[in-house]
């Protein structure tokens, strides 16, 4: 398996647990895209950038995951990101969160690039100069 | 005691507990926030609305919850509305949350009344057909 | 398409919008566990029931969602629940949201059905009564 | 002002935004909550601890929160922890969140200490060992 492109890690609090005495099932999904955002930050990528003078941003296509074993308040997890696919106006982002060598959850974030235009909502194509840190960081098949 | 100005009722759901299997208490404010919004929506007055064709908006000055007693996965809690005070530009609600005959918890919710201009956020005075309605539904002391 | 096994209604919670002025993604998910709860109290069943004297539950196996559209604050949500398979252990859900004719996600939950023993979490067979409900109320292909 | 007891620094995640483009105010009781955690753990105290063989927890007993300036997404915020009063069953701790040197909001939470006996939830004396860690890290007047 290849390196992950970003990782960033997260300590489990206790507002993220449920009666279960464990991580609610849709935090895992709160803490893919703070990966996300992060991975971004780290390539100076603004999250809400402008294209020839529109706002853009990143709504999700899809979000999927597969749960391993639970988490529990005070946990420190890994989460690494993987770029699974880039397409001209989207990314398909694979994760994997983990507690020391115990995998925890998989999952994936399609998400499209669009820019907010008179006419409402519209995909845009990625940005080039963030096509191309993306390309260099794809993860070998 | 006088009569709420507005009631909602509201099931714990289980994404609301914690692992100490009880309402985590950040969750009582929401219950709060959603009975205020349902209040507002009552008297048709828009959440965002406009001033002078400016946006307006509602933040947030003090919040504060006394808790008395938990609440559990599938409660059926109703939250109670009362106007305490009614200033130029804000207003102090208090809350009191029950289920059944026991009180859960009890809070108040102080917000101001601001639009949005080119200088920035400004407080200004709440529009005079809301505050006519507030006043007839104020608590009696 | 068949009808629905359960449908619940909800409005959208400023708490559950983000700064995209939408309803958060991982929301959604959180209103289909509701309508899950919702379907198994309406069949009588409790959420966390026994089993030969063992405390069980339904921990998520896998999440997935597809957005189609946004929701926005206000906004009066159907959640309509879907049977999709039911195995030995586990049951699968499809769960629609729509906004009046706009379909705004879709999205399936597959959960386990466990008991919590001396060993650990063990999965278990669904309770027959509980199986042959659902049976009556799964999806027609 | 005497110095913090603890303090923790937390970036926005864009999931704690709402509609209004700034950090929801509920979420300020969770970065208070994280620092409160994240103190005891660095005293080497268990948030669930054991009181002669019996669970010991920290219920929350009031929680309040002056509202001074907005935090928005990617904001690199201190979470400041000063000791306001130690009880023999319950702690009363004060919050400072600051961005930079704006201060953003100041919080309180009063927090008993209890233990689940076979009567029910009890307030006990806090440990012997923790209260004198605490003391000796009270705000001085």
């Amino acid at each position: 398996m290849s390196a992950p492109a970003h990782q960033i890690q997260r300590r489990v609090e206790f507002y993220e647990t449920d009666m279960a005495g464990i991580v609610h099932f849709t935090n895992f999904f709160r803490f893919m895209e703070s990966c996300e955002h992060s991975f971004l930050r780290s390539l100076d990528h603004e999250l809400h950038g402008l294209v020839e003078g529109l706002e853009t941003g990143w709504p999700r296509v899809n979000a999927t995951c597969d749960y391993r074993a639970p988490a529990r308040f005070g946990d420190l997890l890994t989460v690494s990101l993987y770029i699974e696919e880039i397409r001209n106006r989207s990314v398909r982002y694979r994760f994997e969160i983990t507690k020391e060598e115990t995998l925890v959850a998989e999952g994936k974030l399609s998400v499209a690039h669009v820019a907010i235009t008179d006419e409402g909502i519209k995909a845009v194509p990625l940005p080039e100069a963030l096509k191309v840190k993306l390309q260099s960081l794809i993860t070998d098949h």
